[in-house]
């Protein structure tokens, strides 16, 4: 399957940051924690931040059956979902070349409920894989109410493209001998602690899937 | 001036972590890199990230006059605008009520072009400091070609909020003697190093406003 780089997914500008093969795609998606999803509610375009997983070339996402933003997806609706990640501050010599350096995915197509239990529970599983590798193996699992009360839907994703910045930067020639520093703040998103809950005993043994902090 | 909380931007689900005042909303704002830009194009929601930075009770986005997105705000479009720090990832001993620690903030309303070039300036300006604080002072300033081949938008604060997740878990009262380590996972967007462009001579005085990694 290819994906169908429409007009609409297809970067326009800055083309040479546009890129369309899976692995690129899924890779961005697979570190990103949370995504962005854009829907219209009353002819006004919203967007929320909200936690996804990629399953094969499916995006997912979820929410309890009461969240807003459920209520604009009954129908073929059409959404956007995009995934940023921000690997660096581009300091060019001129104010006009400054930059972020980041990798970006936006996906568009209509999102379908996943109402199949197995599905539902196999989503949500890859969910919590995804927020912490090793955990679903090591917390309770869900109810067959609390996987009532979550509604998880899908995006396939076959209209999906990648824009990428990376590098130094981009400045003219002409100000290539300006007197100013140039160059990359490179910056990633890292764990810095891990707190445990004060209502339990700091006897608990510590996961080892746990960061080293 | 009051934030017009409209039903359409209050935190309506977990609407005890929606906050309407400008401190938080303005803090989350300064303290994101970037937003997300949701327009309709075409009938559809499309979402895109991109650098804002607020002055005052405004929040400016640029982008080239070639953009894309820059087509969809021609006339009295709809935009809405959102900002999302990761804080936690958030380890329950149940998978359901494994969560994300986040604060939010989401801007709804008409972009309006700014064209005035003293004003214009002035964002870019802030912009600028909003990558990196002290640099406006280090840089060669834009010049008049380059202000017009900039388009500069800015949507007052008017209807905004804020949601924010933040602290331990939250498990059912009959899970908590469980047997799993429950917690938070602390995450922070850090500078972890700083790359010189290759085409500069290493002899160049490294500037104090770098961060020292």
């Amino acid at each position: 399957m290819d994906p169908n780089i429409s007009s609409r997914i297809r970067v326009h500008r800055h083309s040479e940051r546009g890129h369309y093969d899976f692995n690129t795609i899924y890779s961005i998606m697979d570190e990103a924690l949370y995504c962005h999803i854009a829907v219209i509610r009353d002819g006004v375009p919203v967007v929320l931040p909200t936690l996804h997983v990629r399953i094969e070339d499916q995006v997912y996402f979820h929410g309890a059956v009461a969240a807003g933003i459920f209520k604009d997806l009954k129908e073929e609706a059409h959404a956007t979902l995009s995934v940023t990640l921000l690997d660096g501050l581009v300091l060019a010599r001129s104010a006009y070349n400054h930059s972020l350096n980041y990798r970006s995915v936006v996906v568009m197509g209509t999102p379908y409920e996943v109402t199949d239990v197995r599905h539902k529970t196999s989503v949500l599983k890859a969910m919590v894989e995804h927020v912490m590798p090793g955990r679903w193996n090591d917390c309770r699992r869900p109810t067959d109410v609390e996987i009532k009360t979550t509604r998880v839907f899908g995006i396939p994703l076959t209209e999906a493209s990648a824009k990428i910045r990376s590098g130094p930067p981009l400045d003219d020639v002409s100000d290539l001998s300006l007197p100013f520093w140039a160059g990359v703040v490179n910056m990633k998103q890292l764990a810095v602690e891990c707190v445990q809950d004060p209502q339990q005993s700091p006897d608990i043994k510590v996961p080892p899937y746990l960061p080293a902090k």
